[in-house]
């Protein structure tokens, strides 16, 4: 008698939920050991981020947005660095295959594959004792040798920055309850778009082309603007005055902190917003303006790269250096 | 007062294990967000693979080993499929940051991202409560159009093997302890060997030029031989007929075999082999065994592609069918 042909459990798995979202021809469908990436002469850029239950999300986090964060913060590096999406391979470490769960996760996925034309090329699917990691490596494409680098800001530089800061930690303050979620107690409105903004963060994929045309430097702020600033200006050898109150914030942002719930520390250093942080020349912020009007991405002015290795200064409304205790989310 | 520069503990972690082993210019040091790949005109091979504590590796592996490992499977890939390494990103999920430990994993994974020619290029580190994870994903080049594929095989085709199958099977059994642990307490020296089978697989990257030149598909064996050679005839919509006795066995895994210790299906569907299996059209044969003997690299041909869809054919010395319980590992 011959051997059946049982479909491994990880193969039909894989099979059944991420061979649908497997788009691109490079991908081979997930039926063989590796993808191809095609290049055409471009740079690739390659970044990778991985999310731990317990650590970058919570247990009870739907399994749709973590899916589609879990590639946003990836997207969001690409976009950073000027990067068009080309794909991404998935490290999914599970305790346990359930069905409603995959299901939700590979069509969070997808959705979001589909939406920043960043298609799944492959990946690993493995079982894990241990709480749920989600690890992406995500491609990009840039003309050669036009990769933003952290590296390239210099003194004069305009610090400018996308969208609002801190929504994110005082999401993530509301879903482990305590004072931010007391102080909204009425307000599901403001509740809402918070945990919004920690569980989906908006990528600035729509603004790589202006990056690459106008930034000296960028990354994009993950572990809290004043940290990720700080490490910006170090590999540019500057350092940044900022003026604090001209920090984009949303208006529940604002309120809580006009309402002494929050501290400006808590917003400047309190991580996961995905939005760009960059340096752009004088001389290019009005045409940079423009590329973020049209591309629909709020931009502003902070302040100024200035020449030096000290530290990155913010400034309060009068203009008095602010003391912070920390300045991002660090693991170790 | 402005605020202080600490290097923050993940960052400096990075900087003292991994950047004096990120030695490809487009890795920038680690100091950016992401890497630069750069393609040339080929195609661009990506494969990932994740290891766990606990499932892939056991908790008092040593760091040096483990490291090595994970980058070895990955680069067993790269072989398999005909590729050049190009680089690789790690993800690191750790418990805690122990210098030791860390010391000894960079160190390990430095060796052998010199002696493969496989730079690291960039990571991510991350803190988990659980099991510690590597997650690796790696490149490497072919000529466009010319990644050896699970599809290609051809009723007519020999199937062939390179290295030993079974030993780390074997090697895990041994550190579990039990029977084959029992009937090897005398034998320091084959235990020594097996157990090394299963911490350092030999990726057959020497071969890979040979494989690119002359196999018509190709896989690495990593699930176990009888279940891997079910996939790679299933890609390729035909079957095979292997001669069990034929299958190559150190003269460690022949004795546990004679001996009764072990059976046969405890080799052929052992998995962590990370030795090639490929199908080769007869007239290319004797090319390939030239180049596998050129590579130092031992090449044993254990049977035929045939048409049809029906199970994969394992006979026996006397030429029976094998009943197999199982054909490999599966997670789930």
């Amino acid at each position: 008698m011959a051997n059946e042909h049982p479909a491994s459990g990880e193969d039909s798995l894989i099979a059944r939920y991420f061979k649908p979202i497997a788009t691109d021809p490079g991908a081979f469908g997930l039926t063989d050991d590796a993808a191809i990436l095609k290049a055409d002469g471009e740079d690739l850029v390659v970044t990778t981020d991985a999310v731990v239950e317990g650590v970058h999300f919570l247990s009870d986090d739907p399994p749709e947005t973590l899916a589609r964060k879990a590639l946003r913060v990836n997207l969001s590096d690409l976009a950073a660095k000027g990067a068009t999406p080309a794909g991404f391979v998935l490290t999914l470490a599970l305790r346990t295959a359930d069905d409603a769960w995959l299901s939700a996760f590979a069509r969070g996925l997808g959705e979001d594959a589909g939406h920043y034309a960043c298609p799944l090329l492959g990946g690993d699917t493995v079982s894990t004792p241990g709480p749920l990691t989600v690890s992406i490596t995500a491609f990009g494409r840039v003309p050669q040798g036009k990769m933003v680098r952290r590296s390239g800001a210099r003194p004069g530089d305009r610090v400018m920055v996308t969208g609002t800061i801190g929504d994110a930690a005082l999401g993530l303050a509301i879903l482990k309850g305590g004072a931010v979620a007391a102080a909204l107690a009425s307000d599901t409105a403001a509740r809402d778009r918070l945990v919004g903004r920690y569980r989906l963060p908006e990528p600035r994929n729509a603004l790589a082309a202006a990056i690459r045309e106008h930034a000296s430097a960028a990354m994009d702020v993950s572990d809290g603007l004043a940290g990720d600033l700080t490490k910006l200006c170090a590999a540019s050898g500057v350092s940044a005055v900022i003026d604090a109150p001209r920090v984009p914030t949303s208006a529940a942002a604002a309120d809580l902190l006009a309402r002494g719930i929050v501290g400006a520390e808590a917003l400047i250093a309190g991580g996961d917003d995905f939005e760009v942080l960059c340096a752009v020349p004088d001389a290019a912020c009005a045409a940079f303006a423009d590329a973020a009007r049209q591309a629909g991405v709020a931009l502003t002015s902070i302040g100024a790269v200035v020449a030096g290795a000290g530290p990155v200064r913010f400034l309060d409304a009068r203009g008095r250096d602010m003391v912070l205790a920390r300045l991002s989310y660090s693991h170790f």
